[in-house]
């Protein structure tokens, strides 16, 4: 009988797995530098840790299946929840602030797309219990530092930032209700898969009218420098409600990665756990799909039984 | 809500996780210095790829679901057939010998015992190609290098090893047919976990009559020091078949580790693709389970529709 890998996963063999070796040898050397501290969970999870963050949709996504006591498993399909989990557990007993990473494979049991596969290798860098820009500034430098590490500068990779409060804020002052916040954010996350006519039909039924949409549009369409938010303020015509990206602002040109990043209110990121700084990092034509992702995440060790951190 | 880790997995907080890499760091720098190349495949494979070589009897012991397209698969339980389902598919273009090592995580869905998980991490060395005991003794080399490169020495560890054609060879002539062979490897291979009226009432229906048991036993319990061949030769009155046993004799004494090894009949290897030699290596008081085993399999690559090899 002949035999393939499934549909959506990759045999490693010697060459590509040198490649993968390098790859994940380069994520420990930067995560190390950088004072991070490797964990790992298992390659499976009670189904439930997925539906307590994501919801039942969830499961749709997951390879789940149940052990022989009827148990309800999965096979992790991202590493945040397992974090959650750990660090809710000895939160308590922990030195803060914790600073874990993670390289590991996870599954989803979506459709296979380009640069997309049903098994992915994914590093997953996290700092916890720190309450200041100082920390989401460090999780964008330490990412930085992986792509300086194998050879890259900021002519070839762009770090895109946007904060969702200031997203939220803007939205409310152009008449997006709290009740369609939600709603809000998920079509923004979707405005570049869809079409134009169709994305104003939706912000129409957001409550927005044409020529707010249009304005809409055209924000999330500029990019300001890092460094350069006083330009974002003035174009916007926001007067408050920028007291974390001033923060941020500060780190990035104190981590000296300034040159790196841009702020985009485009960015919103998908999940909805993520409560303040959000960023991508692309290719800096901006053709590919994110190379990489994160934000804050300020109340997620709490929905898992932890403390507030 | 508060979550633990599924049952029979193991977190890995930065402490546990640390032991982890250095071993499996340990796995890695030992494989290469010895000219093995690392692999590894899909976390999951097609359900169907497990029945090839074990039955369907396998299905209860892993791990299993359904893709949205209705497609069988399972977490991998152990490396093999991956590792016979890659040679197979390019067996032709490969030079000879192959020889490759995966260091991974696998599961299987079984009750939790003591050292012995529902995920676990597995060092897999395999020679493939090369038909002649110096595959078998470098297997058994590599296995002790690593004993050696984590500072262990003779004294520490023993390896057992058999021969299952010798093995065979012994039964044939105490009366045991062809037909029945099969289940005597089945009780050889439980025979240290059930009571001796229980063996001997099984050893019973396999047509042995109780002098025969008691002498089949007494060979089994036997041990007989690498490098001292005519002492089994000798005591168990054996003239012919031993010729494996003898080239990897050679071997084990040109590769310097016969001192760390011996010959014990009552090892067979519950897995019943192996084909010749075979072993396990036990910490020397034996009062654990084997931390290591392998043995030859002569025929998978064709069973997985790669040439013979």
């Amino acid at each position: 009988m002949k035999f393939q890998a499934p549909k959506g996963t990759r045999d490693f063999d010697p060459r590509s797995m040198a490649w993968r070796t390098f790859l994940v040898d380069a994520w420990r050397t930067v995560s190390i530098r950088n004072g991070f501290e490797q964990i790992d969970g298992p390659i499976f999870e009670q189904l439930d840790l997925y539906k307590v963050k994501s919801g039942e949709g969830i499961v749709n996504e997951l390879f789940h299946f149940n052990d022989r006591g009827g148990r309800e498993l999965a096979i992790r399909p991202e590493f945040t929840p397992t974090l959650a989990r750990m660090v809710a557990a000895q939160a308590n007993s922990l030195p803060k602030p914790i600073k874990w990473f993670c390289a590991a494979n996870f599954c989803r049991a979506e459709r296979p797309q380009r640069g997309r596969l049903r098994e992915f290798w994914q590093w997953n860098v996290d700092i916890l219990g720190l309450d200041s820009a100082t920390a989401d500034a460090e999780c964008i430098f330490v990412a930085i530092d992986l792509f300086q590490h194998l050879g890259l500068a900021s002519e070839h990779v762009r770090v895109k930032i946007s904060h969702r409060e200031t997203v939220r804020h803007i939205l409310g002052k152009m008449g997006v209700g709290e009740e369609k916040m939600q709603a809000a954010f998920e079509l923004l996350d979707r405005r570049d898969k869809i079409e134009p006519e169709q994305f104003t039909r939706a912000a129409g039924e957001l409550g927005l009218d044409v020529e707010t949409v249009d304005r809409f549009d055209q924000i999330c369409r500029m990019k300001y420098p890092a460094g350069r938010l006083d330009l974002l303020r003035e174009q916007i015509g926001l007067d408050d409600n920028l007291h974390d990206l001033e923060s941020l602002d500060e780190q990035l040109r104190a981590f000296g990665i300034a040159e790196w990043c841009e702020y985009d209110l485009g960015i919103v990121r998908g999940l909805a756990y993520y409560t303040g700084t959000v960023f991508e990092m692309h290719e800096i034509s901006g053709a590919e799909r994110a190379v990489a992702g994160g934000g804050r995440y300020d109340r997620l060790i709490e929905l898992f039984g932890g403390p507030p951190m």
